[in-house]
């Protein structure tokens, strides 16, 4: 069957680097939401989209968002074009491009069809305000004028970047079921997996969920050579023995793919030759079932008093941010994995460890995800990049997977298709 | 036998707590070496010796100096009146005092003695400049000239202050044995041990050895999320498991009084979704043998590339500070202990886990230390306190020890005398 349009990925792959001179920091980029750079990499965008032929606008959160003219109901195809500090140059605008190809291409194409193309940048996905900030306000899971209160951290106003880039004067667009027909998203990986596996495509099964806590040791601060082993109350012999301890817990009694991470750390006084009075370690761990999470969370709960009183110091556990896990619709998976295996693409199902503006949308719209590799893994860096091969490829292959979806239907991944 | 000379508690005790108005803070003192609290202080001390009849002088080095009169053999007696930034208004001090009595209630007594007692405020033992510098000065181990090139952390030179101070003029004083017969200082034990085996003074065996060190782990700064557990080179985890590895090696291989601390600790990025790429933990160990430190310090060369590798990551050490412990004179702790026996004064004999200006005489004098119980172990704090019972009771024994070695010498202590 003749594919309804057909991307070019050199096109695409020009865009990218176009877009990448927007903030270009050495071989990345430094693309903070609605600072100067990225309200620039917005306005090039919506010309951009204006000569593909869409009918294209910036929204009252700073969405950019194009639609193919001549249809009423979409396949919507989002991710963002801000970045981390220092972040990589795809990260987020790979997925933008790729919606922005796919819309050219049926434009180009100009297929009879009732389905079209709904390609969306949202705002600050990478949280120089809050993490995921214009998907949210999109999808409905945050309020907008909740969202224009929000403070950056050098303390401007949300309400007041979006006035000062002049987006304020437009409302915020929202997703319509019905009218929106599907969620996809393209990305990096921002991992090793697929590269150690030798794939040269992910299909995402689901978004871990993410929670984080504090475990807090109080002792007392003594000499640290006229006290004795057995009188001393170090809060830091507590936080080590925790962490080894934690590790082993999620190592041998949770699931394969459980990540953790004890990467943040505070002791007090901090010195060699004081015992420490006060030790507090950043605990993060991810996996794909909330059971797994609140089988963590319990243990937290259990084994931080229990370590605390074997060193004869108070402990407590405070757990902040937690992300519920997502699943990723199975005929959308099915639909990518069939356009794949048309393109003899090598392509393995894979959970994503990361957030993505996907996530918003798996509760309104069947949601898929598609993964290029990530050369050695590496992300959230200047040196992340992805051979132009790959992202070619994944390129085709996110087109055939639309283009299946527009033609048959959500039907269309399914092996009577 | 009647004693050669009586002190008297009230009186000594006074001094103190005159000495403790300079550089007052709250229930403590700050009063680093030649600060204008500090000097004083030292002005103070100079005048009370002078009071006290004793042939006084500041030498070139900033230590204050009193001489019984018309002897020609001393029994030195020593410790410092600078402090700890916010320390306490005994560490040092009581020493300093205990020997003014001493050498006051010598004069006031006037016995038929060839032996007198010269008592000494030796300058910075806390290390502004550098630990125990009057005291390194006037026992030779250190350079007079070199000493004078030190710096303070606020860039103030050593030579310089003393200059300031109007100190530089006369030479640095030098310890002679010979004329100098044996060195005793009394010190607050600064720690509980006294208090918990319910015991009211301390007859010190030996100072210990205080070994540094540094160890440090570079593994790669990932993804928290994306980078699954296997492939992670984390810096983070290899040090958890080397500070609980350690500690029991510490525990189970070396000596019941061999103490540890892991108090400082570096990681980098230190947050919470990055792996950490370095780590660093700052390693303290103390111990009286020298065997001990040295299997220490082959544990810490074998265990951390081990440990290391067992993370995928590099690992360094890097031995820095090292005291080497030193021994008291069995004849001189005899002769505490005599004293101490005499006066129905409960006594033990213990190590010294911090350093004091008593180290540096070992090698050139028979040395002896006598402590008294801090209350609740706390030193280098501005709680830092001792009961006045205890003073007064730990300096009649030290007055009996010193009264008893300068009639009878160093085999006032044996079971003979």
């Amino acid at each position: 069957m003749n594919p309804l349009f057909e991307v070019r990925p050199e096109r695409a792959i020009a865009d990218l680097k176009t877009l990448a001179g927007f903030g270009k920091l050495e071989t990345g980029v430094n693309r903070r939401a609605l600072t100067p750079e990225d309200l620039e990499a917005r306005a090039w965008l919506l010309s951009r989209m204006g000569e593909a032929g869409l009918e294209a606008h910036i929204d009252g959160i700073g969405n950019v968002i194009g639609r193919t003219p001549g249809v009423d109901k979409y396949i919507l195809i989002g991710s963002h074009t801000d970045t981390v500090p220092k972040g990589g140059w795809l990260d987020g605008a790979m997925g933008v491009i790729f919606g922005l190809e796919l819309a050219r291409a049926f434009v180009e194409a100009g297929p009879d069809a009732a389905t079209g193309v709904q390609v969306m940048s949202f705002n600050d996905e990478e949280g120089r305000f809050s993490g995921l900030v214009g998907s949210r306000v999109f999808s409905g899971a945050y309020d907008y004028a909740e969202a224009l209160a929000l403070r950056a951290e050098d303390g401007v106003r949300l309400g007041d970047a979006l006035e000062a880039a002049g987006y304020a004067g437009a409302p915020a667009a929202r997703v319509e079921p019905g009218t929106h027909l599907a969620y996809l998203e393209a990305h990096i990986e921002q991992g090793p997996v697929l590269e150690d596996a030798g794939r040269r495509i992910g299909v995402v099964t689901d978004i871990v969920g993410v929670e984080r806590a504090k475990v807090h040791f109080l002792g007392a601060a003594d000499h640290a050579g006229t006290m004795p082993m057995r009188m001393r109350k170090d809060a830091a012999a507590a936080l080590y023995d925790f962490a080894v301890q934690f590790a082993r817990f999620c190592r041998e009694e949770c699931a394969p793919g459980t990540v953790w991470n004890l990467g943040h750390l505070k002791l007090d006084p901090g010195a060699y030759n004081v015992v420490t009075r006060e030790a507090e370690l950043g605990v993060e761990y991810r996996d794909s079932t909330r059971a797994v999470l609140e089988k963590i969370r319990a243990y937290l709960q259990s084994a931080t008093p229990e370590i605390a009183a074997a060193h004869r110091v108070r402990g407590a556990v405070e757990v902040g941010v937690k992300t519920d896990p997502v699943v990723m619709d199975e005929r959308v998976i099915g639909c990518i994995e069939a356009a794949a295996h048309m393109l003899e693409a090598p392509c393995m199902r894979m959970p994503s460890g990361a957030g993505h503006d996907a996530m918003v949308f798996t509760r309104l719209l069947p949601t898929g995800m598609l993964f290029v590799p990530s050369i050695g893994g590496r992300s959230h860096d200047l040196v992340e990049d992805t051979n132009e091969e790959d992202i070619a490829l994944g390129l085709r292959v996110f087109g055939e997977a639309v283009s299946r979806l527009i033609r048959d239907g959500l039907g269309a991944g399914s092996p009577a298709a």
